[in-house]
């Protein structure tokens, strides 16, 4: 029945080490998809990206309807030509961007009726034109179109909020033309209420996707709960399928998800925070705007193998970085990108070998120790 | 007595293919050297500005003095290192863009006094200080310290500024240490007067440097008047020696300064231009903002290499502009340096060949043709 093959390699406690095969490649999970917003990750070109070990990346059906329209896309020939991304994309379903960017006019049973971040003009999305929208662009997975339960919510909205999209779930998977190599992710729902997440992944699963998502998640209830959601949410989905952790996070973020089970991930974190000089590090965050890097001839990390760490000295970024350059967002983006797929690598490899609970214990020392400056 | 070889191998009219020989490398003239302001192309990695053809870049004394200090790049080891460039680098006197950025003090015989633009400190500048600072930084070559004459300028002040200028050129030779593999230019000033022309030409030539260069030209004159100029200034100088065309310019002003002799150019025209959504082509400028791009596949230029013309359609390109990506001024100024380079590739192609009449006529009737679109 699926679009999408999932071999489940090791499990290590609960967290697992996979491949998902679209028509498009294979990808080692567990993985992190950089954000390609409008059809480029920023300050990166594509080559740059596949570099950094990336397989997968994520793109925006909200954003991409907007500008430049999906019909442009695909009469280019879908978002891999036009963008010159030739692995797989999972792009969203615009659901959430459209309650968070767009100027919401009315949320009804049918869909989101909304007015553009760009210029104003109006637009209506539903389960259908989202999958529609999915299809144009030529996504390699396709998202349920759902709605977003805020945070907070008490618990009648989220259960009303929850089922809603579950209906929409419904009506995605009737809407998606299926395709060997191509596959439907259902997003679970529920907000921070375990009954409401029990709930949810039983009408999925009824329904039956490629892969399960969790939604709503990382919208300020904290770590601690979310782990908690996590540690109670992933279990009951089936372990022959993926399980995507939407919008999630920072390194340990990552890491806690990936000991609860959870195979994919997207997050700007790596991207958003390069643009700004906020660096990830195996110590930990290095802020590179500080005015202590401005001597500072050693590269950001010794042991990382890109262009920023192997061509350039902290000194030389803090410099970009004050003086607003370009390079700097290049250097650290791609700095970020690199230093999250070898997280993700390092964890793949740690679940083969069965030593995770070693490597998280290692893993959390180690950002606790700090940058070079403060060992 | 130079600290650079220079060897003429070949002339077409007045126009010259060279080498300059420098301790980092040969540099095939005529040249165009693209801007590293403050110690990087903007939006170019050192390996993508090599990889356009370029074997020198500039960079800006007075950007660098500010920030982040000469001595700080001097105790890391250089420029070069410091910005990961292991070519050849010119480096300017500061003079111009201390008369074009700063708040400017007093203006005396010793030198500048000025207010930096970043944040209002204080600072002088004379000829022993900049060349105190290019030394520090580095630079292969390095620029004698001048006031670039304003336009339109009296004759008075004209030959009163440039005056100064020369009394600047001979301090300039005196405060610079001579090593084998570096060199030092003198600018010759004098505005759109062809007698002062002569005489500055004539106090540099006494005071004897590896290079001469024009300066105070494309700053409003003209294109007629600039031709004009070179016409009678550039012969004035020894055939054994190069000729740098300071600021200058547009694919015409180019080849039309090569064909009056002039071996060597940097400008900003390409860099800042890629930021702006301008391309350069074989067929004129193209800017890509253009909403008749909006859904075109076809590249650019379907006859270049760089990666935005290899990997991407104009829909592409117009899409990143409009979405303000930082993608588009990596792309586009990767495709204007790659323009500019091979545009001076071709040049000395054409005049080792003997047929760079044939070329500067072919170039105008391309250029003269139109993009694509109007063809």
């Amino acid at each position: 029945m699926s679009g999408l093959g999932f071999e489940l390699l090791a499990t290590d406690g609960a967290a697992r080490r996979g491949r998902l095969h679209t028509g498009r490649g294979t990808i080692d999970t567990p993985a992190f998809m950089p954000v390609g917003t409008a059809a480029t990750v920023k300050a990166m070109a594509p080559d740059a990206v596949a570099a950094t070990g990336t397989r997968i990346i994520l793109a925006n059906t909200y954003h991409l309807m907007l500008r430049p329209g999906a019909e442009i896309i695909e009469r280019l020939g879908g978002l891999h030509k036009f963008m010159n991304w030739p692995g797989p994309i999972l792009t969203d379903s615009g659901g959430f961007q459209v309650m968070s960017l767009a100027k919401l006019g009315n949320i009804g049973e049918d869909g989101v009726v909304f007015q553009s971040h760009i210029d104003g003009s109006r637009h209506q999305l539903t389960a259908e034109k989202s999958l529609r929208i999915q299809r144009a662009l030529g996504a390699d997975i396709s998202m349920a179109f759902d709605e977003c339960t805020p945070f907070p919510a008490k618990k009648d909205d989220a259960a009303r909020s929850m089922r809603l999209s579950m209906r929409w779930a419904e009506r995605s998977k009737a809407a998606f033309e299926e395709r060997p190599g191509f596959g439907l992710f259902g997003i679970n729902q529920g907000g921070v209420y375990e009954d409401l997440r029990a709930e949810s992944a039983d009408a999925l699963k009824a329904i039956g996707f490629d892969g399960y998502a969790l939604g709503g998640l990382a919208v300020g209830e904290g770590r601690e709960t979310m782990f908690g959601i996590l540690g109670v949410a992933a279990p009951l989905f089936p372990a022959g399928r993926p399980r995507y952790l939407m919008g999630v996070g920072k390194p340990e973020d990552l890491v806690g998800a990936v000991e609860r089970g959870i195979d994919m991930f997207d997050c700007v974190m790596p991207t958003r925070s390069g643009r700004t000089g906020q660096a990830f590090t195996r110590f930990g965050p290095v802020n590179l705007r500080n005015a202590r890097h401005a001597a500072d001839p050693r590269p950001l990390d010794e042991a990382c193998a890109c262009p920023a760490c192997r061509n350039h000295g902290r000194a030389y970024l803090n410099h970009l970085v004050q003086a607003k350059e370009i390079l700097a967002s290049m250097l650290l983006t791609w700095h970020n990108l690199h230093y999250y797929q070898d997280l993700m690598a390092a964890m793949r490899r740690a679940i083969a070998e069965g030593t995770f609970a070693a490597f998280t214990a290692a893993f959390a020392e180690q950002q606790a120790a700090g940058d070079i400056e403060e060992r």
